[in-house]
């Protein structure tokens, strides 16, 4: 049916008509200038489209279809749970089966210091509740003007006003009155942009730590709240840190009684190569945000996991004051739980999570190999399944191309090739991240397609 | 399975350990003193729990579930859909079949001035997006100054830091800093509660008014971006306005440039008799906040329906600006959107708006029936199927009952005879919203029931 012509051209013009799409040229759209690809289907790391065309979609939808397309196991799930109970709220201490399964599962992953989960449904309104429960804890202790939040420009937590403005990119700001008072923004730890080309490792991290501790000071301790960060950025460009970066944070953290929070977004069950960037890092956050792998996006899930000390004292807080109001409608939704469950079962069955440890150096490695010798690569980078090349008119004299001049096009010129890249924004970034089944043969096929799609965009 | 005692305990004992509930007293929950009904099936208005229990569910889960459980024509569009396409991202133009067809649907139903929907998760997500559009329209506009928010006490529009700041109910804003500056609250509609008692409802009207004027001319009218309402009220006691109420707030908000925001997360999709609530008042709003009824909660859907004049401007910023940068991951989520196709179809083949239309007169009337004579009723109200019971220990002075006391007695006595209603924040106020296809018989039971409990709470 999706073939006929008809068809196909009174779906694209409801298009254009009724949908307002999420980060979109919205006026393009309307008038049919945004060449909108109709998704039809998938399977493993390719999807196709309408028109029988097929890609190799190395960003994974947006780094959320990790177990792979067309995952009859995850499908069947939520076929079966939504047979049998669609919905029931979990308000009030009600719930049902797979929530409570699922949340056993996270928590047997997550680290041991932490306590309980709160599902939401998107990695926005995820950091939201971390937000509130954050502002909470710090006003059951005794501390309400502890309440500012410390985010790093290029940071992406999402795009509600408060996830929003911890978002550290200028085109989520702009018109929208974002960021908030009291939601700051220090330096991104990205050692190729470090503001001296002699800088050593170990001096960015000095400088960037410098700057943290100086905002603090300026701002006053005991009016901050929390820091959030990605444990290796994500959309900000693909980031992984320096090595000695997070612990250094942290340790400034602790010294002031500053909560952290790991947005694991992009990096929860098995991005990084471990179950959580936590892990790979060596984080001990009192919040960790999930979303997107949890469910490999089949249904719409997120979590707020949260740690022993915090919990202790919100409970205590319902003992002094009575129900802790804060809640979705759709929390712990039965369907998109089935949809989690059956992903992290996945998930060790495939060995996901061991296939992005195993597949991340390959995936770099490929990367360099392919761009060998191009005059405009300024840095091949990433961590487990999460890689970027970043392009510069001179690498050398670090001298960088106008921000989103060439990265777009590379990324299009891949599209055309049939593989599936993301333009990084603020920068000339080219970035990967494929479901984690991806396999060697196709890591190739993605290399080679962005050398290609190089050398054509850049040799004009 | 959930029969099986040992595995019931490990349940339970696993809710208690790892889930937070959304709005929940966690520390009783903890400790197993909050007694967690695990919802494992149901069908029609019925739930049944793994204890075999079952009850008449007169709340649709929390207003939502309005094509009852069970249905199988949602729960088959959701697998189907999930077997072929589960996700793909709608960035950027690209798309899926369902959700552009769902927009198609909603934008048929929508009054003819709205222009386009958004799709988020949540109710709340929803209101937020409303929130950063009608903000962004007033700064393209020029007036980034006209950004205040006015909504109303007692209203709920989510538990978001934005939403929960426009949600009008203290136990959402204590100990969460909220409301947040520049979201303001004037007087709900409640004419039972009126100031004066020898005010007649046009006195009350003018009162409201006038307060809500007051309020504009002291913040400026410059100042003020939107007015958001629920066309009825719902949590914060199931409260249609008096007749006149929604032409004068409207006449007030033209006069100042002050867009509507028309909150249809309860009213949408037939609840109030009509399609919309806009329709059952004569609303024209520039902005329509949909969930809940979209899907019948079987899938995680919000949107937000947009005025031509408000996409207008928006349009016409990207073309000056570039993209819109707004998005959740799971904007348009095709398998939430297969299970909004399923449900609107079925609100037309079960007739469910027609039968809300017919059955919000023969609750009402099940309603008095059954309370007649009964000393402390001071009303019974509604509209469509949104219906409520306030108690007062002696009605005619207005003599009140302590907030919350009375009223989730009377529900958990009702819960304890197999009928599920909802004890409304704030009052003592036992609240009523079943799934749209409740049928005269099911609703004699509920209104008995109400009956047996009241008498048994209120005789003690
Ligand atoms: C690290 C991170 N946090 C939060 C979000 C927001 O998630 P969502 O789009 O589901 O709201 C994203 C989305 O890409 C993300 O990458
Ligand atoms: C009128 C209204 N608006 C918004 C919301 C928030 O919706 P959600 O719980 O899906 O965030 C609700 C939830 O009950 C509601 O009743």
């Amino acid at each position: 049916m999706s073939l006929d012509p008809r068809i196909n051209d009174e779906l694209a013009a409801w298009d254009r008509d009724h949908l307002l799409h999420p980060t979109t040229h919205t006026a393009n759209h309307a008038r049919g200038d945004v060449p909108g690809r109709i998704v039809t289907g998938g399977e493993g790391v390719y999807i196709e489209d309408r028109d029988g065309k097929r890609y190799l979609d190395a960003f994974a939808a947006l780094y959320c279809v990790n177990a792979g397309y067309g995952r009859t196991e995850i499908a069947d799930a939520i076929s079966e749970q939504a047979h049998k109970l669609a919905f029931f709220h979990s308000f009030a201490g009600q719930g049902n089966e797979p929530a409570i399964r699922l949340a056993k599962m996270i928590m047997d992953r997550a680290p041991d210091h932490m306590a309980r989960v709160y599902f939401g449904l998107s990695g926005s309104d995820a950091n939201e509740t971390n937000v509130k429960l954050a502002w909470q804890y710090n006003v059951l202790r005794g501390k309400p003007e502890k309440r500012k939040i410390i985010s790093r420009w290029r940071a992406y937590h999402g795009s509600g006003i408060v996830s929003g403005s911890m978002t550290g990119l200028q085109s989520y700001h702009a018109r929208f009155h974002l960021p908030l008072d009291g939601f700051l923004h220090t330096h991104s730890p990205q050692y190729l942009r470090r503001p001296d080309a002699d800088m050593s490792e170990a001096d960015f991290v000095n400088w960037l730590i410098g700057d943290l501790e100086a905002m603090i000071e300026r701002e006053g301790p005991d009016t901050i709240c929390a820091f959030i960060g990605e444990p290796a950025m994500g959309t900000g460009g693909i980031m992984p840190p320096p090595e000695s970066y997070w612990g250094r944070v942290q340790e400034v953290l602790e010294r002031h009684d500053i909560l952290l929070i790991a947005d694991e977004v992009v990096t929860g069950f098995g991005r990084s190569g471990q179950m959580f960037g936590s892990e790979t890092y060596d984080l001990k956050p009192d919040f960790m945000t999930i979303a997107k792998g949890l469910t490999s996006a089949y249904a719409p899930l997120s979590g707020s996991i949260i740690s022993q000390r915090v919990f202790d004292v919100l409970m205590q807080g319902t003992d002094d004051f009575g129900p802790l109001a804060h809640g979705w409608t759709y929390s712990a939704h039965p369907v998109s739980a089935a949809a989690g469950i059956a992903t992290l079962n996945l998930i060790d069955d495939m060995g996901l999570v061991e296939n992005a440890r195993a597949m991340g150096p390959v995936f770099q490695e490929a990367l360099k190999d392919a761009m060998d010798g191009h005059p405009n690569v300024a840095e091949v980078r990433g961590v487990g399944l999460m890689a970027a090349v970043e392009f510069a008119a001179d690498p050398a004299t670090r001298d960088w191309f106008a921000p989103m001049t060439v990265g777009p096009k590379i990324a299009e010129a891949m599209t055309q090739r049939g593989v599936i890249a993301r333009a990084m924004p603020e920068a000339n970034t080219v970035g990967f991240a494929p479901p984690l089944c991806i396999t060697p043969d196709e890591i190739t096929i993605v290399a080679q397609t962005l050398r290609a799609a190089a050398d054509e965009v850049l040799s004009q």
